[in-house]
């Protein structure tokens, strides 16, 4: 993994990176070790970026000791969109503006975009394990944080790879995710917008009934897709520090 | 407000009392005044009593420093009960053996029951206001916690006590209960499970819908009816921690 900036402020470490063309961000607390710390992979919505994600990572590393990672998904960030994605866009704004339903059409188009992030994802796990173990490291217990398309990518991701130990996905449903859902099998948190404009209620509703999980638990409020409310974020990084550990300092404390 | 009775154990102590009638339960700190301490009301479930509730209200005053109430239902625990109770008994025994669908009946008799229940809630409430007026304390922020038929009595009752600040539900959901539903006002959680073998799973659904509350949380989890888990037991426990505060000990803390 090779890092091509680095920053620092309130303690915290912010390094970009770049792996066979995907650029990424790596946050972690200052001089301190990444060994066994718990790392949670932050999945960015449609139309964001690694760094939207970037408050969210901040408290997770500031909170709970833990270490971020984020990618920019396929056509979104710094990466190049390609033509199909420049008719996505467009038509998506057109869907949208004569209020018909966009459901179907942004599962089809975002699944295309799962299928290519998918890969990324591991190959940049892969990437920090082999970081760490170049340094006598060992990667810590891994969990996976994204709602919309965080969670079109996250689903087949967790289900796909072993070293995700809990995740937190939401405010998606398609019965297109429902195969991938059966195959995740690691305790999860569902966040659903009763009021999402944007995903049907029975879709979500049904694909939280889909997980194969025996701990999974659904976590619905009053809104639309973009209002989750501030207390339910903090519930789901609760669940991590739950399922995780929190990123304890054994060796600042043994020195 | 009239008590009968008094054990104490590992600092928390135990108070029962009986008002026209209707027996109860007060707990509370050792030695602490109730002036102002957050007070959460405990419904028990169908079949359960006053002290079926034993545990968790010595968990919340002896984690938060609430106090805790909590009365027999109509025809439960010390309570005598009717030819109608006793039909009731009977029937919801008979229907389940033969796997025949109870939700409409027991609604019915439960609804009944409530209407019964919430003027006993009210009084007590009156009376221990009454009590600490008398000794120049006044109540703190109330809450209410309760599922099952906890929650048949506890929606009407929110609905019409304005002293309640905030409220937990769930394990329950019946058209019939949507009108009550559309007058609480305050921040809720709502507790299903997604597998209840005696709630149906859309009338829960649409019992969540059908609160008139800007703030309310449907916390979903796998599972039958007597399966809740720890962890969503302890959020709501949370949950009223967030809404009512904790019970701090000013007068202790000045002395």
């Amino acid at each position: 993994m090779h890092f091509t900036s680095e920053i620092s402020s309130d303690g915290i470490t912010q390094r970009g990176f770049s792996l066979d063309g995907v650029p990424g961000v790596l946050w972690q607390l200052d001089d301190r070790p990444l060994d066994g710390r718990p790392l949670v992979l932050l999945g960015h919505g449609g139309g964001g970026d690694k760094l939207g994600v970037a408050e969210r990572a901040r408290r997770c590393v500031g909170r709970y000791g833990f270490a971020a990672l984020a990618l920019d998904a396929p056509g979104h960030g710094e990466r190049p969109r390609t033509a199909q994605d420049e008719r996505f866009v467009t038509e998506v704004g057109e869907l949208l503006a004569a209020r018909r339903p966009i459901s179907a059409w942004v599962a089809r188009h975002t699944a295309a975009l799962a299928e290519r992030a998918v890969p990324e994802w591991v190959a940049a796990l892969d990437a920090l394990d082999g970081t760490l173990g170049a340094a006598g490291e060992r990667l810590g217990p891994v969990g996976f944080w994204g709602l919309s398309l965080g969670s079109v990518v996250g689903i087949p991701l967790t289900a796909a790879e072993p070293r995700i130990a809990a995740a937190v996905f939401g405010l998606t449903g398609h019965a297109a995710q429902a195969e991938a859902a059966q195959r995740v099998g690691v305790p999860l948190e569902f966040v659903l917008q009763w009021d999402d404009e944007l995903v049907p209620r029975e879709g979500a509703l049904a694909l939280y009934g889909s997980f194969g999980s025996r701990e999974k638990s659904l976590h619905a409020n009053p809104g639309g897709h973009l209002e989750v409310p501030d207390f339910e974020v903090a519930a789901s990084e609760r669940f991590l520090v739950r399922h995780l550990g929190e990123g304890r300092d054994d060796r600042a404390d043994r020195a």
